[in-house]
């Protein structure tokens, strides 16, 4: 699992800081998780490619966390993209785009599809071979979303010593790997067991943004692999965090330790803030894996 | 008079290029000209102090010229602004951004004053004690418009010698300056003449972009200070600027010398040339006061 922070800074973009936006690759495939302002440049200084892009998905209608949406989705126009790209996000979204593109005179070249969001239970939003993506129902000023991506099983993995020592061919292989047993030419039955390791466990990662402190969401989010949760304030301004609801970075450390992930990721920091190690220290008074987000890092995990 | 280049590229936003946006200081005001994705960021960089910006004119509404709006207006929200924020531009322009506003469930504490436009005539549009501006209807893909500013007349310069002479009182200059003659106290009559210098001659700035080649607008902004016109294209993509509804730099020269514009600034450059230089030089067998644009320039005429 790699996660790309293209943007972790709240509400306004300014020279140097970025908002919401981040790349998760997950299983091979990429999600696009927020899209503040700028954030097609922000791939480009990631080096990231427009076109393995196909999944976008937007937590509320803030514009720190989707005001660059517009600007992708004529972009990928200009690049004569032809891939569907699916969008999803809050009621609302499908309309503030294609009204812009109706203004600009403007039709992608590739299918459009718009998921949206008003469920206020969590619910399973893509089901596919390689992942499952299920909402995180956020409390924030605005009707929000936070996204819980799980890796789908993987493939076993082949022992190639075994595989070399019965003579096996190349195109038994993925057959294998879907844990089939094999027949050899003599008769003789080679259990998967003998062929093969048991996989990597499927991953999973926890998108928490916008909210305020709210254990609601620890049923869901429980026992991940990495929780990126917003952790706008310091614990001095946690009155503020309240009244705009949004979370200290304590806060942050408190569910991630109610929830016993593995890794937490803070971000969404307030531009007020000069020092962002702050962030980490205060958090790590009550959980111990803790991780900054910066614009530009990449995690693996 | 003073241009800050805060994007003058084409299409789409890259690492070091952005699209069209810049600031007229004219008068002692400032006057914001288009304003494509992350426009406020430009603004910083150029240091730029947004409570300075209350006038927006937006030529037309395709992405590059306008997707930074929404993001200036939520932002001049959040800084508290309190002074009024015109916005000039094609109709549609508001509903865009209410309806943006409207899902971020969103208000702004200062008044947001929309003038769109839709006649295919010039026509003034702003017109105050410091300056005229006239709509300049150009040629494109959509429905869009250049700005003609043109400073009104300056007051008279002060002859501080002839005011020491005649021992005038400080509190008689401003109505000096405004043209006024004095009678001192022994009854003798000072003509305006006397305790003045003509003024500064009046400047004019006319901004042209996108628009085919099209002579029609020559009338409009003849003999102006300093035309910034469109060149998308070099000469070599001629026929791709016909069919785009954009010009080549050597036709927009000639608009330059049919109009006896005093200076042109070429801007709106496809990413597709690396050395923009070439724009000079091709603009520069027709005309020969001739300015490159660039991301983050400023011009004093």
């Amino acid at each position: 699992m790699k996660i790309t922070i293209l943007g972790c800074y709240a509400a306004t973009p300014r020279t140097f800081t970025n908002p919401t936006s981040q790349v998760l690759e997950l299983n091979n495939e990429y999600y696009l998780i927020d899209c503040g302002e700028a954030t097609q440049v922000q791939l480009r200084k990631s080096k990231i490619k427009f076109s393995r892009i196909n999944h976008v998905f937007i937590s509320h209608l803030h514009g720190d966390h989707f005001y660059g949406l517009i600007g992708l989705v004529s972009t990928f126009m200009l690049l004569n993209r032809t891939n569907d790209l699916h969008i999803y996000g809050p009621k609302g979204i499908k309309e503030i785009i294609l009204l812009q593109l109706k203004y600009s005179n403007s039709y992608t070249g590739y299918q459009l599809i718009f998921h949206e969001l008003e469920n206020t239970e969590s619910e399973v939003i893509l089901d596919n071979e390689k992942v499952t993506v299920t909402t995180i129902p956020l409390n924030h000023r605005v009707y929000t979303n936070g996204f819980l991506f799980t890796e789908k099983i993987k493939y076993r993995k082949l022992n190639l010593a075994a595989l070399d020592e019965y003579n096996i061919e190349k195109c038994y292989f993925q057959k294998i790997k879907n844990g089939s047993d094999i027949t050899l030419e003599n008769g003789q039955l080679i259990s998967n067991a003998t062929l093969t390791f048991d996989p990597e466990p499927p991953q999973s990662y926890a998108f928490c943004s916008d909210t305020v402190y709210d254990e609601k969401i620890i049923e869901i989010i429980k026992n991940v692999d990495v929780l990126y949760h917003e952790s706008t304030f310091l614990e001095t301004e946690v009155a503020l965090a309240e009244k705009t609801k949004h979370c200290t970075a304590q806060q942050a450390a408190l569910i991630a330790q109610k929830a016993k992930v593995k890794n937490l990721l803070l971000g969404h920091f307030s531009t007020r803030y000069t020092n962002i190690e702050l962030f980490k220290t205060e958090a790590e008074t009550i959980f111990k894996n803790v991780h900054l987000a910066n614009d530009g890092k990449v995690f693996e995990f």
